[in-house]
Parts: C-alpha cells; sequence; structure tokens
C-alpha cells in the first residue's frame, strides 16, 4: 500500500502514526504541495478533493480523509485496537475524535489560512478578523481539554486511542507552525502530551 | 432510548433520518435551543461541547455528535447497512461523508452564523467577508457534486449510505435557513436530491 504524503502536513502524519502503532509498513510517495501536485488533474482522479493523504491500495483503488484510510487499517488488522471495542466505546471514540476535529482543528486550519505563512504565498484571500477569533477558540478550547484531562488520562478515557492521535498532531501543528502553543500553566494538557509524544510512532 | 432535539436543527434531523430508515424507534425530547437549554450545567454534563443531538441510553451514558449516534445505530442494528459492508465500502463511505462535512457542511455553517438570522440574535461577532468567501465555496461544491452524480446514483456508489442522509441534510438547511439552494441548472444534483427526498425517512 502506498500512502501519498509531504513531510511536516499533519493529516498525513496522523495516518503515519496511526500505522506505525499497528506495525502495519506504508510505502511512502511523496506529494509535493509545494509544487501544486495535489492539484493535478492526476491526482484529483485519486482524490476529487486534491489533498492528502490518500491511501492507494495494490490494486489501484484509493482511499481519501485521514480517518477513513485509519478505519480501513483498523478492518484490516485489529489489534491493537484504536477506534473502540463494543458498540458504545466505538461511538463514544468517534465522539471524541469529533470533538477534537470539529471544534479545535477546523479553528487551527482558519488561523493557518488566515496566518502569515499561507499569507506569503499569496494564493488566498485572507481575512483577518477571522484569525483573531480563531486564535481566540483555540485557547478556549486548550483549557476546556486542560479542565478534561485533570479527570481523564487520555482523549478518550483510559486508553490511547485515535483521538490522541488527532489531538497531539493539532496541537504540534499549531505550535510549530501557527504560533499557538498551548498557556504553559495548563499543566494538565502538558501531562498528556509528554504521555503521548513518548511512544515511539509520534517520532513521525 | 431519548434523543435530544430540537425542531429545525439539522444535526439531529440526519440521527432521525438514520434512525427511520433503521425503523429504530427513538424518544425525541425537545432541547429548547432558544432558551440555550444546550448550554445549561446539566446539558453540559451530557455534552460538553453544549451542542445537539446527544442520544441517552437507558442505562444514562450519552453519546454526542451525529455520526458517533448513527454508528452506535449501526452497531446495535446492522442491517440495513448504511455505513459500508467490507472494509473497502467502510472507509469509502466514510471518505465521501467527510467530503461532505469538510467541504460542505463547515462552510455552510460559516454562512449560517455570519447570516441573518444569527445576526439578528446579537450573540455572534459577525465577519461578513467570511459569508462570502463561504457563500463562493459553498457554490462552487454544488458543482462539484453535479459533475459527481453525472456518473454515480448516490454520494458513496451505486446505494444509499450515511453519506446521502449528510448531504440530503445539509442542502435542505442551506436551501431553508441560509439563502443557498442550489442553481436549478445543476440537474444531477435535483435528479439525486428528489430521489432521496421521496424515501420517507426524508420527511423527519
Amino acid at each position: 500500500m502506498k500512502l501519498y504524503d509531504y513531510p511536516g502536513a499533519p493529516n498525513p502524519r496522523r495516518v503515519k502514526i496511526f500505522a506505525a502503532e499497528k506495525n502495519i509498513n506504508l510505502e511512502l510517495v511523496n506529494c509535493d504541495m509545494s509544487k501544486r501536485e495535489h492539484k493535478t488533474p492526476e491526482f484529483l482522479k485519486k482524490n476529487p478533493s486534491g489533498k492528502i493523504p490518500v491511501l492507494e491500495l495494490d490494486d489501484g483503488r484509493c482511499i481519501s480523509e485521514s480517518v477513513a484510510i485509519c478505519r480501513y487499517l483498523e478492518s484490516i488488522k485489529p489489534e491493537p485496537n484504536l477506534f473502540g471495542k463494543d458498540p458504545f466505546e466505538l461511538a463514544f471514540v468517534e465522539s471524541r475524535n469529533r470533538h477534537i476535529e470539529l471544534e479545535l482543528w477546523t479553528q487551527i486550519g482558519t488561523s493557518w489560512v488566515n496566518g502569515p505563512i499561507v499569507g506569503s504565498l499569496g494564493i488566498f484571500n485572507q481575512i483577518p478578523d477571522a484569525k483573531l477569533a480563531s486564535d481566540k477558540n483555540v485557547n478556549l478550547f486548550y483549557k476546556r481539554l486542560d479542565r478534561e484531562f485533570s479527570s481523564s488520562k487520555f482523549v478518550a478515557g483510559d486508553r490511547y486511542t485515535i483521538a490522541d492521535i488527532t489531538l497531539m498532531s493539532a496541537i504540534d501543528f499549531a505550535s510549530d507552525l501557527v504560533d499557538l502553543k498551548p498557556d504553559e500553566k495548563l499543566h494538565n494538557l502538558y501531562r498528556w502530551h509528554l504521555e503521548v509524544s513518548s511512544r515511539p510512532s509520534a517520532n513521525n
């Protein structure tokens, strides 16, 4: 299986961490976003959304969207389980993963596209007020997470799941490239971040 | 099982349609968003995100997020299958569902929160430029869907899935409440919309 990847991009990283946790080997194919290789007609056949990651199976079929790719990997190699083991846990992990995606990741994305690095490319009509609002929302969500980690070891309860991979990838991207590192007073959030970052898979 | 609902809200509607397709009976509990009942301390215990829908099980445990609730219902009543039957289809349906959510639904949401109805409530600091951008993105995505429906009967191939429920709910909300009805020239999109709207579940 091939994974279309671009070093530093947070969504492919999620899949690489997930695969590493499962000890699944993926052949990485560099899709150079700086050269707009994700927008070529050939690539749009693999993913009409023109985004990475894309997983290409050995028979040529393609799967786009990081969580969909991870679910495929979970289906073909169920252990270690990262999506939930019974109907309630399956739903709970998905719920927590979606809280992170819909309430944090989307806000980080808004700050990113309206921030200086994307601005320097001159390809996007930026809205400064949108960045001000999303920066604020990101910091509010960090505080919520800190409260939640006072009583929860991981994002979705007492064990490591895909929701932790989603959150770690979001925070690392926000800290390194969007100037949205969590306030150092958020000790519970940092306790969790240190724990998940110490797993070998996090080196992806 | 109780579903915390608010008539007209698009996300609870997705769950109600999904449950109707499965012939699962849910006790509807009105959570009056106009009175901010979704932000009370009591409700935040059910869903820390302060949003509906929430499914409350008979033992009191709660699941938030529409897709997570639907996945729970799929787990406890697998037929008719709406999420995919094998590893590839499971991933493909999720991929398509996420394309609709992340590229259309989020844009409709931006147009909604920056539009006149929310504006009249005076509870949100609106950004007119953000609405202009999202209105444009919604219409571009409608055109993409129209192209895709020229060769695909449903959102995720040749059968009805959760991705159709997501898209129908998004378009109906956008048409009725956000003034973003698809251009009538998009005949393939309207062909699909007529078909999914004619299912009895769509009356939810």
